[in-house]
């Protein structure tokens, strides 16, 4: 079975607006297994939807189209679709009372053009929509199935995922599943060596890296009949990959993140971090901060961009400076010490570094930067050389540190970091 | 004259990546004049791309293709549209040198399927790439235009902006150009109810607002036959808003951000200022520090989380945070003047508040922020209930810290936001 995306909407042939509904969709097909082999984007035209339209059906199994089911005149995508289909609109009335009750519930006087939303080709299926007005719908014919969804990024996801998916999965003769190691600390084509005699031997299922800003995805993917199968699957492929990579593995699941593993693992531990950043400009305390509940593990972080806050706020000597600079790692480490001592954290990290564009010498170059970690039984600094523009140097050297402090609460310091 | 845009590329339809080029492409059209009826995605496959081919050329006037041009056996786009138009591709020699050269140049062995890169269809434009080794390609055919850009967006944005554009510009009736303004602490609809006699009598030049994360976006838009006549054009209506929207407007140009007039304006007038932060997590911070040059005006900054550091090391009284909270204006007061105090800035700047998600009440609810501010002959807090979810307020806040800020050194802190 293949499917086809439709995309209405004159904003998107305007450029106001990237497709994201298009590769939302086109990620969920093909990890259902389906084939895509077009997507069109078209305005809200009546006669260019309707070709676009009659050519999808005629080289397509399924047509998925988002966008056009507004309340406005220009709102066509329904009519046209229950037209070619031969089908009229007709009231439904749970949608009708869905849709008075939202407004009614937000204190809104409701247009009376609004009702047309709930106007649903006749024998359709209606998909809810919880996240705003206008409702989908799925129309079955003998050669085609037609499916319907809301422009809105925000209701067009909910509804894809939550009832179309499970639609969808009914009808495959498989589904494929996929789960998500992230890995930090070992770079694309390092990981990719290391992975090879699995990356070889690889049919179903499948292990694939992703490279990310500054880490890396590994997606492990199954086809099989069900989820539960493709879980069953998965599981000695994962200990294998766990056996080889380690604790370059920080976490499991798309929405990991490394400054979420270090918030949990430092609530868990009962133990709190504080930070003294220079190049980092705050970036490291803005990540553990992200994370809701990190007040309970983070007392305090500095920000010392000049020599004299260093000294002043951190108790980094005129000494040190001078004699090694604001970028050594005799810095940072007294600019953990200091944040450490100052504070009572248990755990105190230092960075300083060159993030560019300017500021960098042959000896000392953009880029170079060092982080110290001062904590119970360890006081220690790592250098790193980063690749990248200011942002990504930043991005980079604040990845780092959130490693270090998870390598420390795993007792998992040493380490030879790969790239 | 109308366009098509094809995007040529499996991992577009595998939804690996979302389409940007499709919008970056429509944009420029539309800002030339250039209607764009369709946009269409397939993958690598030379049947189907021949039929999309096929299709898009007999009802639109232009085609741009992006994707296929590159060195493998997939890659198709270049051998399919000079086949469709009945060319040959031939040995461009400039275009081999220059690959030949990018290859020698980074010391990498190239690969000789690397030069089929080269061979362009004859009497074609060459158009040269200065991000990769693809070139891209113009026919002109007496039906249409042909113009194949590379896939990765590196390469072909500035294919598309410094080559096709002025391509396309001598061939457009008029231009339409655009000039920005950013503006914060006014929103989309109460600009819109201040701007609205302009707006209702509006035909050429148009304004245009756009809500942007925290802040507002004005676009002045004028048709014109050339870009100089077009500046002429936008001259007064930018005069006029001004008038309107006064110190709102906080910059101009597309690239324009808060923290980057505040960096310019401390580095302009020679001050420093020094930040304190509680909910916003160094978020602050990490703003300013993200502008080249921040170390000049930024010595230091502070995140106290906990009640004990806000004491510690900002003098936050143990009276204060028991009589009024960690979430007051008084502590707001009192972190400003602490890390002024401490830092020897000439502008400090306290933000304390709750960004949630736990931690509101009915009398303080979550959202509530305190931003305190003090430096010469000023010593105030602002109080703000910030809409959105944790991120959201976060960015708001930081957004308000900056204007206070900005406000502060332009000498107009006197200012009713207007949401």
């Amino acid at each position: 079975m293949n499917f086809e995306i439709i995309s209405v909407g004159t904003e998107l042939l305007l450029g106001q607006i990237v497709n994201t509904n298009a590769q939302v969709i086109s990620r969920m097909l093909s990890e259902l297994g389906y084939n895509v082999y077009y997507t069109t984007v078209v305005g809200d035209n009546p006669d260019r939807l309707q070709s676009a339209l009659e050519l999808a059906a005629g080289r397509a199994d399924g047509i998925i189209t988002t966008g056009g089911l507004g309340p406005t005149g220009d709102d066509l995508t329904k009519e046209t679709i229950a037209h070619y289909c031969g089908k009229k609109c007709i009231m439904h009335e749970e949608s009708k009372r869905r849709i008075e009750e939202r407004f009614a519930s937000q204190g809104q006087y409701m247009p009376k053009s609004n009702l047309k939303q709930a106007e649903m080709p006749e024998g359709c299926i209606v998909l809810q929509n919880d996240h705003g007005t206008a409702p989908g719908a799925i129309i079955e014919t003998e050669k085609n199935i037609f499916i319907m969804l809301p422009g809105p990024p925000s209701e067009m996801r909910p509804m894809l995922l939550e009832q179309v998916r499970p639609y969808l999965e009914k009808r495959a003769d498989c589904i494929i599943y996929s789960e998500s190691l992230r890995i930090f600390g070992v770079g694309e084509s390092a990981a990719e060596e290391k992975l090879k005699t699995i990356i070889d031997r690889q049919t179903n299922p499948t292990i694939a890296p992703y490279a990310k800003t500054g880490e890396m995805e590994l997606r492990l993917t199954a086809k099989a009949s069900d989820t539960q199968q493709a879980k069953k699957m998965l599981q000695p492929l994962e200990t294998e990959v766990r056996n080889i990579l380690g604790d370059f593995i920080y976490a499991k699941g798309e929405n990991a993140s490394l400054e979420k593993t270090v918030v949990d693992l430092l609530r868990t531990s009962g133990k709190t971090a504080a930070t003294a950043e220079s190049c980092t400009g705050g970036l490291v305390a803005k990540k553990i901060t992200d994370i809701p509940g990190a007040s309970a593990c983070f007392p305090c972080g500095m920000i010392t961009y000049s020599n004299e806050q260093k000294q002043a706020l951190l108790g980094v000597t005129a000494e040190t400076l001078a004699a090694h600079g604001a970028v050594s790692s005799q810095t940072a480490l007294e600019m953990c010490r200091g944040v450490r001592e100052k504070t009572g954290a248990d755990i105190g990290i230092g960075i300083t570094g060159i993030a560019g564009p300017d500021g960098g010498t042959d000896e000392k170059p953009v880029g170079l930067v060092y982080i110290g970690i001062c904590a119970e039984g360890v006081h220690r600094a790592f250098r790193f050389y980063l690749a990248g523009d200011r942002n990504m140097i930043r991005e980079r050297a604040s990845l780092y540190a959130l490693d270090i402090i998870r390598r420390y609460l795993l007792n998992k310091l040493d380490v030879d970091y790969i790239w």
